[in-house]
């Protein structure tokens, strides 16, 4: 039996460990911030500090790129640790990120890295508004972002941002890029594992849709061949240059039949949850089996499936459950807003009835914690029904 | 979050719970061995006494019909227990399954209760040759049968029939059924679940074969509307009759085209285990819905489904990973001879594309442990290349 150390405890260990445990493996969740190796499901379960957890497990793996470095480096001297630290410290660093695309040549938006007012200035007169400012560290779900529009509110922003890496916690400084906004058509992204044998296995893309800044839908669907082999061969040149070991996603910008790489995440992804239900193989299980040398499953399309998530919201009509196909997976977290509390898998045979499907969803669920679900489904329904 | 207390605490146990976890569930087993209500993944996680297990949980239910009935009394004062405790014992008794199948006028094989020796004489007058003698209690898996087919075996049958009543541990008076055996054409289940409401939800039948007695395979594929009419009839007629909630399964020979019941479960059974990738909502999921009062989960089948049982091996090559859809699923027990292990789930397009991915599992798994798969594997083949 595999025992595997997950660093963090939120809900991608929790499905790690739901994937894990039919494979016959012994997944452990280490908690950042209480710094104790607990139950990914249980976490009121404590087993030990973070050395023990180390020494007992076999593997270690990620569930978010913000990993202390010297936690990383502790993990990576036991050779235990897939991906490797630097793999995920690009992905938690947009400075790295975006030089490592543009080192493999990989198409992405127009961008410049800000380390002061100068460069701030620069990167106003380099690109063109708009210009979306983020975070190089610690930025997810749209918080550590700035969008100029008018040049009227640049120094406005400049003073936010200039405070905000003032104000920086981390032990790498913090910094911002500065990116050419981009007139996507959509946001599509790739999920995909390559195995400590080097084999590698991408999921469908998947089509993303944000409310907020947040993810609120995914949806998978059968991809045209050539998009799909545009997506693959960047997820192949990346892993390759990282020796990549392990689940990851890589976040698009669709602009005609061309794909930009918005962003890498070097791990499982919430815009490859609905593999759950509508995958052969799950990128958990995936996941699972890439970082513990197992062959890697068929990543196949079983039937259309979208992935709705479960937003500052905890309390969902039992009635969802008379819809076919719905899967529930709750992450047994208290309410807070903007929180991703769960998410709902649902699948049709045709796109139309998972169409006619997400219309039903979205008519039973509340309009406050799922306000463009109705709008997505009728456009979505519209467009499959021609 | 609904609390739910299962009575055993062996794979039914932990599949309850891997399906229950992402509904937002609790779900704690009752270890009848140690008389502990234990974690149902990690059982060394010991939670407190039956008593405390009751008090805190808010719906109790059962893994297998063998429980004392002592326990039963307690949990059904308690309003908790689903399905009730005349249904799980009529489970767990041949006597009171046969009176509810001729009570409900339910096509079975021809039996005669035997209590003693004139009783013995007169089923093999009643019946034709070869009957089988079936203890009415605690027999599973091919354990305390006997088959007359030689008159001269008769009495040394009797005297093993009558040390085995004798030896009966039981609170209960232990009997046996003579049954006349039934020629039938192959073996089906239906599995299925009633809720707290009554609603009625039954997948596809199930053809299962046996090796050595016990469960080796079970096939789930598109099902004659007509056999699967007269399976629902008496799904139906007998949940009703038991006023039953939770999943229920029951076997048949089939004889031309006319079911006869072998046995019911009074619980979620091996021969549903494909439901956890060929059906839209597995009979985990569907037994937690059921007696939490949710609606039922659409039972459909997604595609052709195949489910592999292990039986006393511990050791599968890792290289079966490599066929896709496979889904392994392993009870974390130790290894013992005629033991199940673990399952493998294994699904196709179409039939043909099963039944080929069937003959490369068996080319990979040892003849040893898996002495008919290839065999059956061939067979299924050229059946459906026709």
């Amino acid at each position: 039996m595999k025992k595997v150390l997950v660093l963090g405890a939120g809900q991608l260990a929790r499905m790690m460990d739901l994937a894990g445990a039919p494979l016959g493996m012994d997944i452990k969740a280490f908690d950042v911030r209480t710094n104790k190796v607990v139950h990914p499901i249980d976490p009121e379960h404590i087993y030990g500090d973070l050395n023990q957890g180390i020494a007992e497990c076999d593997v270690i793996t990620a569930e978010f790129e913000h990993v202390a470095h010297s936690t990383l480096k502790v993990c990576e001297e036991t050779n235990k640790l897939f991906p490797n630290s630097d793999a995920i410290k690009t992905g938690g660093d947009r400075r790295l990120e975006k030089a490592l695309l543009d080192t493999c040549n990989i198409a992405n938006a127009k961008h410049v890295v800000i380390e002061n007012k100068t460069d701030f200035d620069s990167a106003i007169n380099l690109l063109q508004l708009p210009i979306i400012f983020k975070s190089a560290l610690e930025g997810y779900d749209g918080k550590g972002q700035w969008r100029l529009k008018d040049p009227q509110q640049a120094d406005i922003i400049w003073q936010e941002m200039s405070e905000f890496i003032a104000n920086a916690s981390s032990s790498t400084p913090q910094g911002i890029i500065a990116e050419q906004m981009v007139a996507f058509d959509r946001e599509v992204s790739i999920i995909g594992a390559r195995s400590t044998t080097g084999e590698i296995a991408v999921y469908p893309l998947t089509e993303n849709h944000h409310t907020n800044g947040i993810l609120s839908v995914s949806l998978a669907t059968p991809v045209a061949e050539a998009l799909q082999a545009q997506a693959f061969e960047v997820f192949t040149k990346l892993t390759e240059k990282l020796n990549y070991v392990g689940v990851l996603a890589i976040e698009f910008f669709q602009v005609g039949e061309q794909l930009l790489v918005n962003e890498i995440a070097p791990r499982v992804h919430n815009s490859g949850h609905w593999t759950q239900q509508g995958a052969d193989t799950c990128q958990f299980e995936n996941h699972l089996r890439a970082i513990c040398g197992l062959p890697l499953g068929s990543t196949q399309l079983i039937r259309p499936t979208a992935m709705v998530n479960i937003i500052g919201e905890d309390d969902i009509p039992d009635e969802i459950f008379s819809i076919p196909s719905v899967a529930m997976h709750w992450y047994d977290k208290e309410k807070r807003d903007g929180r991703k509390m769960g998410h709902i898998n649902l699948c049709g045979q045709s796109e139309v009835e998972l169409a006619e499907r997400l219309m039903t969803l979205a008519a039973v669920l509340n309009k406050t914690s799922f306000p463009d679900l109705n709008n997505f489904a009728a456009n979505y329904l519209a467009n499959v029904s021609n």
